[in-house]
């Protein structure tokens, strides 16, 4: 069975991109990520996810110390109420700086000991298109160095990172999950780390805009 | 004055690449990474080289639960008295998958925070051939995607990787080092975790080739 190694976060996007995955046959190597985030409920959630199907897991525990980014800092709110158009111009407080980077690196370094052939990664470049590392072209850069930077690679075992998702509305996206059996119901978007979604901020509204289009 | 992010192992590589930084009038901001090496001596003799010219620096704590590579996994011996021909043509058993990529990663999150320029790494092409993450055409790659992925980049503040010691001979890096006040005595250089140098790793060879060069 050919492996590939998922970034599993527990929200919605990771979790449909996990179950995308499976259906396409691959044996499924979760990554889960404790990076000090406020929404410590995700990473239960993701944990939860990874052992409905039985699908491996390791959780990496990393610090950034000199991250600011309202996701992980105490002193920065997680905002809320602001609109929606205004999400895809403006880099976002929440953006963690080289966050896709360095979880992709760790992924690259879990394939190459496992000989998984595929990282796939829930990126999206429609909702969080302030997010320069979830765009397409960085991706590709992300693939060739990475083809460069380890023996696989250079003994011509080539790694590909997936994103499924990356051109999908997160309306499309719940549509391909639903098809999948994906367990919305145990997934967890919102970062503001309390113990119900807040539904004001970022995260929470693209789930709600999504599942409303679907009505 | 301008800022530069150094990849400091404590070792005689990153040691004169940062003393070389400063030389170039950068203010310097080391990462130490304790990703769970046998030989914790280069943490605390890279602790003691950032103090001793007053360097901020920052320990980061990384563990790959899957490595098996002879630097991490205490069931792997390092291995010895090989001949150094050989180390040029395979990839050495002490190879950590995709190192060099979630140090890389680290220090550009680093940068992008401080709104750091540069980061220089150690890496040398010539005594490292066989770890595919020392390689130029692999810095080059990692350079493109970094700048396609951070907020500093896509804003048009290009992060730069310097490796001044990439095409460099061991004797060349110390004489370089020798001429900008180094203290070698300091540096550690063995993989093998033991009280003194083993004389015997790749590393403790190279390290006595390159002293042996310039008599």
């Amino acid at each position: 069975m050919k492996k590939a190694v998922i970034l599993l976060s527990g929200g919605l996007d990771s979790t449909t991109t996990l179950y995308y995955a499976r259906a396409k046959g691959y044996k499924c190597f979760c990554v889960i990520f404790d990076y000090g985030q406020k929404h410590k409920k995700e990473i239960r959630a993701a944990v939860k996810i990874a052992n409905l199907m039985g699908n491996d897991f390791k959780i990496v525990k990393i610090r950034l110390p000199w991250s600011k980014s309202a996701l992980t800092d105490s002193m920065t709110k997680i905002p809320g109420n602001r609109r929606a158009e205004r999400m895809s111009k403006d880099i976002p407080v929440t953006y963690v700086p080289a966050r896709n980077t360095i979880f992709l690196s760790f992924a690259a370094s879990y394939a190459e000991s496992i000989g998984a052939s595929r990282i796939f990664i829930g990126a999206n470049a429609l909702d969080y298109s302030g997010y320069p590392d979830c765009r397409p072209n960085f991706i590709k850069a992300y693939e060739k160095m990475i083809n460069l930077g380890t023996k696989g690679g250079v003994e011509g075992k080539r790694l590909k990172i997936e994103t499924p998702l990356i051109n999908m509305t997160k309306a499309q996206i719940i549509r391909l999950g639903t098809k999948l059996g994906v367990p919305y119901g145990i997934t967890w978007s919102c970062y503001s780390g309390g113990k119900y979604p807040c539904g004001v901020c970022d995260s929470c509204r693209l789930r709600e805009k999504g599942f409303a289009e679907l009505l």
